[in-house]
């Protein structure tokens, strides 16, 4: 199954992203044909500095190499080295009601949080359906505020194959729904809008005392407590086996357990899961040459396909003379 | 001066496209830079039919060529040899407001006319933006209807060097408003829409044919006529010096010239006019791969340029990485 997903190179990556999204997705690799992409030329319609879209991106490539997503294993590529699929976004404008843009909601969204109403984001759906239809994508996975995007591409894909032969396949979205909400340090989802988030290559220090701030109730050490009320335990149950849960669990209602200990044991256990992703990360920051040089490699490979899809479309439509 | 003018691939070449546009732009060539190409990718957007839209482009090229543009002497290619035009688009739809668009007179005379609001109408003025921007043109010769979009394009070129530093040149828009309305055989402005045109490249018969049916009123032969209230005067006027059309109005105004005559001559002169240019259409239209390498080499020479600009705004939206 070839699988789709696009990576905002926005922030600095936190467990509630890994958790809920990157994890599964490096996973794919093994099971399906993966198409994973950072999606740069997206990112410019909110990132107006260039120094933070460059920075971001690079962070995004090093993060997700470092997290174990192998280039031999997939597609990985940085979306403005197949420029490409702004020539397809513009083909399929044909097939793009003006008034289906108006109704997404990401746009209605992205005007309710202040951003100016400026083409960039009008024409976001679009770019994505591109990204999505370019390399022929059987499903993306998707959180349920994206299905709509996906709608929006499979009505572009049929009015283009109706008007001019089978040139794309249609995706289906995955959405997850079962996806573990990471909760922040203060209790909200985690969220680098809250501003709770637990970043993970944040050095050792940092990581310890962002982990000790942790909200929780004012249960005395002594008393029993309710793991399933407590943030400390969700956010360490994320490292642990069922059984390593539940004995955690019977040291919670037990009593003469400080949350103060708990945060230690999510300190050491956090800590030791991403020890080699680190190393690896530290390895890549450290040669950024290296990195953009399997970003190249990685969009070679991904433009032979592309290639393929944009001269259908082109041959289809008329571009050729 | 660097002067840029996109042609439409569309339609059969008449002499009211070629008195108003072409043959000016054809001598820009030996005043300036000229930029000159044919906007398939506009054209897209009203062109549904591929093999028509491949045909008219092909047809354009061979117009321009035959009519004498000389590939030698400016930049002449096909707008889709050139995608990172498209590409320039999507970062251009960062600088351009949707009620920038929404105020489009040409995309609300599109729906006026029927056709359907999709995307493609809609994002039309920032594909002649990035067209316009990408060669650094300073001048863009235009009619009256088309100033708008070069307002939109400077407002689009001063927000984004406002906000990234000087890369793009602010383009004038050349208006001319002296270019005489060239009328059609009934009477009405020489346009396809209204089907009155005389075709440049008309086989002989045909074109006698046309010609003689011009509408003129039904003074006798023998009566003194006004030449200013005849179209055959205005359309022969084209192909005469001003003397010649001065002897003419006098034989109008003395009585006993008929219009039949008239016609008779304007079939002369116009056939003459474009005799050397219809020997070069015939030539171009037997050998199309000849015109193929034309235009292949235009768009790399062009392209030379398209990429020296694209480059800089990479760099200086943060595309780079």
């Amino acid at each position: 199954m070839r699988v789709l997903s696009g990576v905002q190179p926005s922030g600095t990556l936190h467990i509630g992203n890994y958790f809920a999204m990157m994890k599964r997705m490096i996973q794919y690799q093994n099971e399906h044909t993966l198409f994973c992409f950072i999606v740069n030329y997206h990112a410019l319609t909110t990132v107006g500095e260039p120094d933070k879209l460059r920075q971001g991106a690079l962070n995004a490539a090093m993060d997700f190499l470092a997290l174990g997503l192998d280039p031999a294993k997939c597609y990985f590529w940085m979306q403005s080295d197949i420029p490409e699929v702004c020539e397809l976004t513009w083909i399929l404008f044909q097939q793009t009601p003006v008034g289906l843009l108006e109704r997404a909601h990401s746009y209605k969204d992205k005007l309710a949080k202040g951003f100016s109403p400026q083409a960039g984001l009008f024409n976001y759906p679009v770019l994505m359906a591109a990204d999505i239809l370019m390399f022929q994508s059987e499903a993306v996975p998707v959180g349920k505020d994206q299905k709509q995007h996906i709608e929006i591409t499979r009505d572009i894909a049929i009015k283009f194959n109706n008007q001019y032969g089978e040139v794309f396949t249609l995706p289906e979205p995955w959405i997850d729904d079962d996806t573990a909400t990471v909760p922040g340090i203060d209790g909200q989802k985690m969220s680098k809008s809250y501003d709770n988030t637990l970043e993970i290559f944040l050095p050792e220090k940092q990581l310890r005392k962002k982990i000790m701030s942790i909200v929780t109730d004012s249960t005395p050490v002594e008393a029993p407590k309710d793991p399933e009320k407590c943030n400390v335990y969700k956010l360490i149950s994320l490292f642990m086996t069922a059984a390593e849960r539940e004995e955690l669990a019977q040291r919670y209602r037990a009593g003469g357990l400080g949350y103060g200990q708990v945060k230690k044991e999510l300190f050491e256990r956090m800590w030791a899961y991403f020890a080699p992703y680190r190393d690896k990360r530290a390895a890549l920051a450290a040669d950024p040459e290296e990195v953009r040089r399997i970003m190249a490699q990685g969009a070679q490979k991904a433009r032979a396909l592309a290639m393929e899809t944009i001269d259908k479309v082109r041959r289809a439509v008329g571009l050729n003379y």
